[in-house]
Protein backbone atom coordinates (compact mmCIF):
# COMPACT_ATOMS: atom_id res chain seq x y z
CA UNK A 1 0.00 0.00 0.00
CA UNK A 2 1.08 3.53 -0.86
CA UNK A 3 1.21 4.73 2.98
CA UNK A 4 3.08 1.99 3.97
CA UNK A 5 5.81 3.33 1.31
CA UNK A 6 6.05 6.86 2.16
CA UNK A 7 6.47 5.67 5.78
CA UNK A 8 9.61 3.64 4.88
CA UNK A 9 10.73 6.79 3.11
CA UNK A 10 10.06 8.59 6.56
CA UNK A 11 11.99 5.68 8.25
CA UNK A 12 14.82 5.84 6.25
CA UNK A 13 15.04 9.49 6.76
CA UNK A 14 14.70 8.95 10.49
CA UNK A 15 17.98 6.22 10.30
CA UNK A 16 19.90 8.74 8.63
CA UNK A 17 18.80 11.06 11.08
CA UNK A 18 20.17 8.70 13.99
CA UNK A 19 23.60 8.73 11.84
CA UNK A 20 24.25 12.16 12.31
CA UNK A 21 23.64 12.04 15.83
CA UNK A 22 19.80 13.77 15.62
CA UNK A 23 16.77 11.99 17.57
CA UNK A 24 15.77 9.51 14.60
CA UNK A 25 12.54 11.02 13.33
CA UNK A 26 12.01 11.51 9.65
CA UNK A 27 8.68 13.06 7.80
CA UNK A 28 7.93 13.20 3.94
CA UNK A 29 5.64 15.30 2.30
CA UNK A 30 3.50 14.14 -0.19
CA UNK A 31 1.22 16.52 -2.97
CA UNK A 32 -2.18 16.03 -4.61
CA UNK A 33 -1.32 13.53 -6.72
CA UNK A 34 0.89 11.33 -4.62
CA UNK A 35 4.19 12.83 -5.52
CA UNK A 36 6.79 13.40 -2.60
CA UNK A 37 7.44 17.15 -2.72
CA UNK A 38 9.71 16.89 0.02
CA UNK A 39 11.80 14.46 3.23
CA UNK A 40 14.01 15.22 5.61
CA UNK A 41 14.85 14.21 8.98
CA UNK A 42 15.65 16.33 12.30
CA UNK A 43 18.57 18.48 12.60
CA UNK A 44 18.02 20.47 15.31
CA UNK A 45 21.40 19.75 16.49
CA UNK A 46 23.27 20.37 12.96
CA UNK A 47 21.76 23.23 12.53
CA UNK A 48 21.60 24.68 16.17
CA UNK A 49 17.79 25.32 15.48
CA UNK A 50 15.33 24.30 18.10
CA UNK A 51 12.29 24.58 15.31
CA UNK A 52 14.16 21.97 12.46
CA UNK A 53 12.12 18.90 13.55
CA UNK A 54 11.41 16.53 10.38
CA UNK A 55 7.79 17.96 9.79
CA UNK A 56 9.00 21.95 10.07
CA UNK A 57 11.44 21.17 7.74
CA UNK A 58 9.45 19.39 4.95
CA UNK A 59 6.65 22.13 5.53
CA UNK A 60 9.32 24.79 4.95
CA UNK A 61 10.42 23.30 1.74
CA UNK A 62 7.21 22.17 0.50
CA UNK A 63 5.81 25.87 0.82
CA UNK A 64 9.13 27.33 -0.54
CA UNK A 65 8.59 24.94 -3.44
CA UNK A 66 4.86 25.50 -3.88
CA UNK A 67 5.44 29.31 -3.36
CA UNK A 68 2.51 29.24 -0.84
CA UNK A 69 2.24 29.28 2.96
CA UNK A 70 -0.35 26.91 2.57
CA UNK A 71 -0.42 23.46 1.31
CA UNK A 72 -4.14 22.23 0.65
CA UNK A 73 -4.68 18.69 -0.42
CA UNK A 74 -1.12 17.46 0.87
CA UNK A 75 -0.13 14.41 3.27
CA UNK A 76 2.47 14.20 5.70
CA UNK A 77 4.43 11.00 7.03
CA UNK A 78 6.00 10.79 9.88
CA UNK A 79 7.83 8.45 12.22
CA UNK A 80 6.75 9.87 15.12
CA UNK A 81 3.59 11.65 16.80
CA UNK A 82 4.08 15.14 15.95
CA UNK A 83 5.05 17.74 19.46
CA UNK A 84 2.60 20.67 19.48
CA UNK A 85 4.27 22.88 17.37
CA UNK A 86 4.68 20.69 15.08
CA UNK A 87 0.78 19.76 14.79
CA UNK A 88 0.15 23.35 15.12
CA UNK A 89 2.24 23.99 11.81
CA UNK A 90 0.59 21.51 10.07
CA UNK A 91 -2.91 22.74 10.87
CA UNK A 92 -1.93 26.26 9.68
CA UNK A 93 -0.54 24.62 6.17
CA UNK A 94 -3.64 22.97 6.41
CA UNK A 95 -2.25 19.42 5.54
CA UNK A 96 -5.05 17.07 4.55
CA UNK A 97 -3.80 13.64 5.88
CA UNK A 98 -1.41 13.14 8.77
CA UNK A 99 0.70 9.23 9.14
CA UNK A 100 2.72 8.74 11.45
CA UNK A 101 3.94 6.25 13.50
CA UNK A 102 4.59 5.66 17.25
CA UNK A 103 2.85 7.37 19.87
CA UNK A 104 4.91 10.00 22.14
CA UNK A 105 3.12 10.22 25.69
CA UNK A 106 6.21 12.71 26.47
CA UNK A 107 6.13 14.92 23.75
CA UNK A 108 3.30 14.34 21.39
CA UNK A 109 0.87 17.05 20.68
CA UNK A 110 -1.18 15.03 18.85
CA UNK A 111 -3.21 12.33 21.08
CA UNK A 112 -1.24 14.00 24.56
CA UNK A 113 -0.30 16.92 26.04
CA UNK A 114 -1.35 20.10 24.36
CA UNK A 115 -3.81 17.77 21.68
CA UNK A 116 -3.65 20.83 19.50
CA UNK A 117 -6.21 19.29 17.20
CA UNK A 118 -8.92 18.92 19.70
CA UNK A 119 -9.32 22.48 20.80
CA UNK A 120 -12.34 24.73 18.93
CA UNK A 121 -9.55 27.26 18.10
CA UNK A 122 -7.84 25.14 16.02
CA UNK A 123 -8.23 26.64 12.12
CA UNK A 124 -8.11 23.40 10.03
CA UNK A 125 -7.87 20.00 11.54
CA UNK A 126 -6.46 17.13 8.93
CA UNK A 127 -7.20 13.45 9.08
CA UNK A 128 -5.14 12.17 11.32
CA UNK A 129 -4.05 8.36 11.13
CA UNK A 130 -1.69 6.55 13.77
CA UNK A 131 0.14 3.64 14.42
CA UNK A 132 1.73 2.97 10.65
CA UNK A 133 5.45 0.79 11.02
CA UNK A 134 4.27 1.94 14.77
CA UNK A 135 7.27 -0.75 16.12
CA UNK A 136 9.76 0.40 13.50
CA UNK A 137 9.93 3.56 14.35
CA UNK A 138 9.75 2.99 18.08
CA UNK A 139 12.36 0.62 17.71
CA UNK A 140 14.57 3.22 15.92
CA UNK A 141 13.94 5.81 18.96
CA UNK A 142 14.89 3.40 21.91
CA UNK A 143 17.93 2.00 20.27
CA UNK A 144 19.13 5.62 20.00
CA UNK A 145 18.65 6.39 23.28
CA UNK A 146 19.88 3.03 24.71
CA UNK A 147 23.19 3.81 23.10
CA UNK A 148 23.20 7.59 24.15
CA UNK A 149 22.34 6.56 27.87
CA UNK A 150 24.61 3.01 28.53
CA UNK B 1 11.11 49.99 32.68
CA UNK B 2 13.03 48.46 30.08
CA UNK B 3 10.64 45.41 29.40
CA UNK B 4 8.07 48.83 28.26
CA UNK B 5 11.23 49.40 26.24
CA UNK B 6 11.72 46.37 24.39
CA UNK B 7 8.40 46.33 23.50
CA UNK B 8 8.03 49.32 21.87
CA UNK B 9 10.75 47.24 19.54
CA UNK B 10 8.31 44.62 19.28
CA UNK B 11 5.71 46.88 18.09
CA UNK B 12 8.14 48.76 15.78
CA UNK B 13 8.59 44.97 14.10
CA UNK B 14 4.59 44.62 14.27
CA UNK B 15 4.30 47.82 12.30
CA UNK B 16 6.90 47.25 9.77
CA UNK B 17 5.16 43.87 8.91
CA UNK B 18 1.76 45.63 8.60
CA UNK B 19 3.35 47.82 6.71
CA UNK B 20 4.61 44.52 4.77
CA UNK B 21 1.22 43.30 4.59
CA UNK B 22 1.68 40.98 7.02
CA UNK B 23 -0.52 39.86 10.10
CA UNK B 24 1.40 42.76 12.57
CA UNK B 25 2.70 40.72 15.07
CA UNK B 26 6.69 41.52 16.35
CA UNK B 27 8.89 39.95 18.66
CA UNK B 28 12.14 41.06 20.28
CA UNK B 29 14.73 38.19 21.72
CA UNK B 30 17.19 39.10 24.85
CA UNK B 31 19.73 37.89 26.28
CA UNK B 32 20.49 37.67 29.79
CA UNK B 33 22.66 40.40 30.02
CA UNK B 34 19.74 42.55 28.48
CA UNK B 35 20.96 43.39 24.80
CA UNK B 36 18.69 42.50 22.13
CA UNK B 37 19.95 39.69 20.39
CA UNK B 38 17.19 39.62 17.59
CA UNK B 39 13.79 41.58 16.59
CA UNK B 40 11.48 40.60 13.73
CA UNK B 41 8.06 40.83 12.51
CA UNK B 42 6.26 38.23 11.14
CA UNK B 43 7.13 37.02 7.29
CA UNK B 44 4.91 34.35 6.66
CA UNK B 45 3.43 35.83 3.33
CA UNK B 46 6.72 37.10 2.35
CA UNK B 47 8.73 33.93 3.10
CA UNK B 48 6.29 31.79 1.64
CA UNK B 49 6.44 30.21 5.35
CA UNK B 50 3.50 29.14 7.34
CA UNK B 51 6.38 28.93 10.52
CA UNK B 52 7.82 32.48 9.94
CA UNK B 53 6.12 34.07 12.96
CA UNK B 54 7.89 36.80 14.44
CA UNK B 55 8.57 34.41 17.59
CA UNK B 56 10.08 31.96 15.69
CA UNK B 57 12.20 33.66 13.23
CA UNK B 58 13.94 35.90 16.75
CA UNK B 59 14.08 32.27 17.96
CA UNK B 60 15.70 30.65 15.40
CA UNK B 61 18.04 33.80 14.29
CA UNK B 62 19.03 34.05 18.22
CA UNK B 63 20.02 30.19 18.21
CA UNK B 64 21.93 30.98 15.12
CA UNK B 65 23.67 33.35 16.75
CA UNK B 66 24.57 31.48 20.23
CA UNK B 67 25.33 28.20 18.10
CA UNK B 68 22.60 26.15 20.38
CA UNK B 69 19.24 25.37 20.11
CA UNK B 70 18.71 26.42 23.82
CA UNK B 71 19.00 30.17 24.80
CA UNK B 72 18.72 30.09 29.00
CA UNK B 73 18.10 33.09 30.38
CA UNK B 74 16.58 34.75 27.56
CA UNK B 75 13.49 36.54 27.18
CA UNK B 76 11.02 36.84 24.66
CA UNK B 77 9.25 39.94 24.19
CA UNK B 78 6.11 39.28 21.59
CA UNK B 79 3.19 41.71 20.86
CA UNK B 80 0.72 39.12 20.63
CA UNK B 81 -0.01 35.61 22.56
CA UNK B 82 1.88 33.10 21.01
CA UNK B 83 0.10 30.38 18.90
CA UNK B 84 1.17 26.57 19.86
CA UNK B 85 3.64 26.53 17.66
CA UNK B 86 5.69 29.31 19.31
CA UNK B 87 4.76 28.51 22.69
CA UNK B 88 6.16 25.15 22.13
CA UNK B 89 9.19 26.60 20.06
CA UNK B 90 9.88 28.74 23.26
CA UNK B 91 9.23 25.86 25.39
CA UNK B 92 12.29 23.97 23.49
CA UNK B 93 14.41 26.83 23.23
CA UNK B 94 14.37 27.26 27.13
CA UNK B 95 13.43 30.58 26.81
CA UNK B 96 13.73 32.07 30.33
CA UNK B 97 10.68 34.68 30.35
CA UNK B 98 7.55 35.38 27.97
CA UNK B 99 6.36 38.92 28.01
CA UNK B 100 3.61 39.23 25.62
CA UNK B 101 0.63 42.04 25.06
CA UNK B 102 -2.45 41.74 23.18
CA UNK B 103 -4.17 38.37 24.18
CA UNK B 104 -5.39 36.45 21.13
CA UNK B 105 -8.35 34.36 22.08
CA UNK B 106 -8.96 33.10 18.71
CA UNK B 107 -5.06 31.32 18.03
CA UNK B 108 -3.39 32.10 21.32
CA UNK B 109 -1.76 28.80 22.28
CA UNK B 110 -0.86 29.90 26.08
CA UNK B 111 -3.91 31.27 27.92
CA UNK B 112 -6.08 29.88 25.38
CA UNK B 113 -6.82 26.77 22.99
CA UNK B 114 -3.71 24.16 23.28
CA UNK B 115 -2.28 26.16 26.48
CA UNK B 116 0.97 24.90 25.58
CA UNK B 117 2.44 25.42 29.01
CA UNK B 118 -0.25 23.38 31.51
CA UNK B 119 0.52 20.29 30.81
CA UNK B 120 2.66 18.12 32.61
CA UNK B 121 4.69 16.96 29.85
CA UNK B 122 5.90 20.34 29.30
CA UNK B 123 9.21 20.19 29.26
CA UNK B 124 10.13 23.47 30.17
CA UNK B 125 7.90 26.32 31.40
CA UNK B 126 9.04 30.30 31.39
CA UNK B 127 7.61 32.79 33.34
CA UNK B 128 4.63 34.39 31.13
CA UNK B 129 3.46 38.12 31.61
CA UNK B 130 0.58 38.86 30.06
CA UNK B 131 -0.90 42.22 28.99
CA UNK B 132 2.37 44.71 27.75
CA UNK B 133 1.42 47.50 25.84
CA UNK B 134 -1.69 45.67 24.99
CA UNK B 135 -4.00 47.93 24.21
CA UNK B 136 -1.34 49.26 21.61
CA UNK B 137 -0.63 46.09 19.94
CA UNK B 138 -4.33 44.98 19.71
CA UNK B 139 -5.05 48.34 18.18
CA UNK B 140 -2.28 47.71 15.25
CA UNK B 141 -4.45 44.19 14.63
CA UNK B 142 -8.02 46.02 14.91
CA UNK B 143 -6.49 48.45 12.59
CA UNK B 144 -5.05 45.95 9.95
CA UNK B 145 -7.71 43.72 9.53
CA UNK B 146 -10.51 46.60 9.25
CA UNK B 147 -8.39 48.10 6.09
CA UNK B 148 -8.09 44.36 5.09
CA UNK B 149 -11.97 43.43 5.39
CA UNK B 150 -13.97 46.84 4.63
Amino acid sequence: MRFTSHMQTALFEARAAADRGEVPVGAVLVDPRGQVVAQAGNRTRELHDPTAHAEILVIREGCAKAGSERLPGHALYVTLEPCAMCATAISAARISRVYYGAADPKSGGVAHGARVFSHPQCHHVPEVYDGISAAEAEALLTDFFKAKRP
